[in-house]
């Protein structure tokens, strides 16, 4: 309350969220008094106690997401791709071309992706692109061309969906959708990835806190679909020297909130290749149960995000630290070999 | 170049710049070479320049955005709202309740909003809300009660439009579709309201640059709209003090970069009551084509964004404010009298 | 709590606090327990609570200064230098050079100030420079061109100290001492302008919260210093187009937290020379206590911030907006005329 | 130069470099000039070319630092502190309390750290504080204390300086000297330790960019002392679950730029204790040449920053950390044991 509320101001606020079913607690000090509210949140929003006489501040203390809390679900998940889990007893590297251009690039780079230790493979056929005049993606062709290079090299497909109109079409060629940044809070497409069936990648939003990175989560899992894999990639902040700021507190921090698992791309955070080998040395070390890269068998012909892209040398760097560090961590490789307990 | 970039890897850069129908100049410094490239962007980034060999860093440093730009355009443009201006010679207060909740609540805001001095009428029917659980909006029930008070008090509509799906619907009642902050850089959205055949008010992501809001601008333009007003409505930092913070240099930066008008909205910016006529004053006076404020005839019982609306006294100073300010820099208040000249 | 403390922890949770003389309420919910703590936030932040068992956060709702914040002083106050009054009241405008360079430069610079309606003259001779090969500012001799252009000028003289040991020398030239963004977690400098007998223009803190630039005033505070002005400058954020962002919200919030004037810097926070016009009159309608600008003769020639400093016409264009804005916000042009009633 | 520059504008450019001593390249494209400039950047910022007609922008692309630049001095340096290496080949453990408190609590958390495998002892006797109400260190006397737990357990003492007034007192007890986050740009202090003939580390600025750290060790450096080592110890961005954002980026991205060694404070930057261990494993896979963590026997009675002190489980998953990460980089542990090559 504010330092000069009224008695009748503080019952006034006692009297309301009794009214709504909550019970309030009045602390009273020499200079201030606080009022504690026990019971549902969503009934006190709508009381706008903020705008009663005699209110200072409202402070929320308990959080807004209840199904992918780790309150109800102290067990972490584990999400199945197509067989493959990601969980906590597991590492599982995603890699791939950010677009698919053509049937050889993209074969050539599963192929990459597979050498280094892969077993999903990623890649773009819809990209949401800042700039209207960027390559936007091949569409269909694309899922197909990703499609076939599934067949030929038995790694499932993990491809982004940018419209929940194109859910539908999407689903039926990939075995994971994923959500990108820019569409964290594109509440139309979170419901209809919800309603998939599918597996989704849930990429955080560049200007998105963790509890709201949450709360879109919950969107997808309202609609009966707990299969959510969190993606952290890099925040904006001042720092001009990278792309985004790979936070990667908010690996641990996510799992203590929440029993989603959580993977991170070095990638695109950075938008510097010399970054990508140090970064996911970090994410394993931090904890994440993967991590997805791009590679590129030419990526001075990329048409998109080439100078991020891994060539050779980098994808062997890769590769042994893919090897070596997980089982440090207690985690094992993550194979489609044993069948998945679902 | 690097510092130790050879003359054949700087060859290399010129040989593919000039293939590419660009030109190349070269400027050899003691340490370090800069080679500066004038022709195409487009056809320059297709090239992956900052992947070859002896390359340290490419930096643009023309606009990626071209029919809204001011370049071939420097003229300001007037949008005009179903014979309502927004532009330069104007100031054009727009006023309504956050959220549509009930006739006889949209038609008491409308009324408070006319009083004020407002000429345009916003509401919303379809809420984007970060939590699940927060009231999203009455949706086709929400747009019938606004175009019946616009049949009641005059005022033109202007509402959100949150999922490309919706447009046609959304447009069938609206005289203006707003793209709120999180579908800023949601593309397909972007590019169904530029087919509306509606003007449209594009705000500013709560985490993007100018220029990116200038792209997303560009999404829509491409499609043929170029009835286009932007809005800032603040932008997430580090300071918790505020919802977000209000970005006042944005209106003229854009300005000397951009044609189309801009507004501001002080309301969600702030999020606090106290603040939205002090942020009001200052928009005007740094030079906004108007500005878009939360105006509730019962604000403790709003279900959405109850803290920041205004009430009686408030609205009064606002409607000084907006008396007096204008004349001042050079306008005159927006209203429908005069038939636009389309 | 977490949600799984016992009755236990809460138990010792309550008897720490009301052994340090404070009082806790404790409020059980179903799924989680809060107490509420009354008393000394000094003595509980002693108690480190956050790292008791069962204690999941601890969240602080009162402010942690006190002889700045308007809770005990709730008129707001006027900062007299050399007689010019800051506060609310009144609009002041300091101008001058960034750096003092040379008498002529100084000297020409403190009359187009003047002709501006300047009342008060900025100038640096100890200049920060983020850079070591900067120009760092002429020192004493800087200090004493100052004297003599407020001789001849009759402007009192607001100028920058940048270490604890410069105090006492700057004083002895100065009528106010400038506290600059870089040095607002200076703690010794803080304590040093506290002890020197001259007004003090605390300057936000580029990467500083609303309460962090409270905190560092009451640092000054303590020492026997209540003579403080504080200067919203722009802060750090994503956006480029301009050198920092100008919170212009943070004058209202600031009034509302402190008794102390707030004024706003418009050069330095958009580094542009075009931006300082608009984000003055932006800075006088959110109702700032004035304005300090840098004004420099030859711009071209300057050695410090030359892109940002206003010219002839800007100045004229300043002038009118400090002539005619003002007294639209209640306010009167600050001079030192009337006696000031010390 | 803008849009409409004219020839007689972009000679006056050219001219205007040239006579600076510099050299101009002007390119000329259809819509837009770009003139390249190569020489004496110093000298080139004392033209204020941003100020002449004609000019859109400036961009600098090389760097503004020399001495601590990679670019002259390719090798990476070694820093020793009382023998003990910080640098390519190793993995330097500091720990200790963040602050003195008395005899007993420094010598017991500095056993710990040894046990842990802390070859350098860190703690404060001088604390920089937001708030003047909070603990600001025992001054000399916890210097007194920091010497004799030096004499009993054989670890050199690495200790914070927070005012030039006070390096040559700290430098009489300390074998290496801190510049905390809230002073990298107290340029006075910087000077001062960069004459005091001890090692310094210098934490990153909350809100610095890495180019303005790397200015911040220029001034160090500057003044003789090139024993310098970069602490990152997490920015500021809008994400509220962590006190700052650890940007791991900044290691190998300050290491490409700076032959100086990286260290990482995992403890202030997350400002939780569970998020230690994670970031101190992050740290160390992302290539950091050591980590500085806080230790203290009795958390729940620290002054100061006690939620983030390790206890005793967290230590030992720390210490198993530091053993097994670090020679998976191709780093040993850092002691003394071996002479250091001066």
């Amino acid at each position: 309350m504010s330092p000069g509320a009224s008695d009748k101001e503080i019952a006034g606020v006692v009297a309301l969220v009794e009214q709504s079913g909550g019970e309030a607690f009045v602390s009273r000090g020499v200079s201030r008094t606080i009022v504690g509210l026990v019971g549902d949140i969503e009934a006190f929003q709508g009381l706008n106690l903020r705008a009663m006489p005699g209110v200072a501040d409202v402070i929320r203390v308990s959080a807004p997401y209840k199904l992918v809390s780790r309150i109800h679900h102290p067990q972490m998940s584990t999400v199945y791709v197509a067989g493959v889990p990601i969980g906590p007893d597991t590492f599982t590297l995603i890699a791939g071309p950010c677009a698919v251009e053509t049937p050889q690039q993209t074969l050539e780079a599963a192929e990459m992706a597979k050498a280094a230790g892969a077993t999903l493979l990623r890649g773009g056929a819809y990209k949401p692109r800042t700039s209207p005049y960027a390559f936007q993606g091949l569409g269909e062709a694309g899922l197909k061309i990703l499609a076939d290079v599934r067949e030929a090299t038995g790694l499932p497909v993990v491809t982004e969906v940018v419209d929940a109109h194109d859910v539908d079409l999407v689903a039926g060629y990939a075995d994971m959708l994923q959500v990108g940044t820019r569409n964290m809070q594109n509440f139309g497409l979170l419901q209809a990835v919800g309603q998939s069936g599918k597996p989704v990648m849930l990429k955080r939003g560049m200007q998105a806190t963790i509890e709201e990175w949450l709360m879109a989560a919950e969107y997808i899992a309202q609609r009966g679909n707990l299969d959510i894999v969190l993606c952290e990639r890099g925040i904006r902040t001042f720092e001009t020297a990278t792309r985004n700021t790979l936070d990667v507190s908010s690996v641990p921090v996510s799992h203590d909130l929440s029993h989603l698992p959580v993977m991170v791309d070095p990638s695109h955070s950075g938008g510097r290749r010399d970054l990508v080998v140090p970064l996911s040395r970090a994410a394993i070390a931090v904890g994440a149960d993967g991590i997805i890269v791009d590679v590129h068998p030419h990526p001075e012909q990329a048409l998109c995000d080439g100078p991020q892209a891994l060539v050779d040398d980098d994808l062997r760097a890769l590769a042994a630290a893919v090897r070596q560090l997980p089982p440090l961590m207690g985690r094992r490789p993550a194979t489609a070999a044993t069948p998945a307990p679902r």
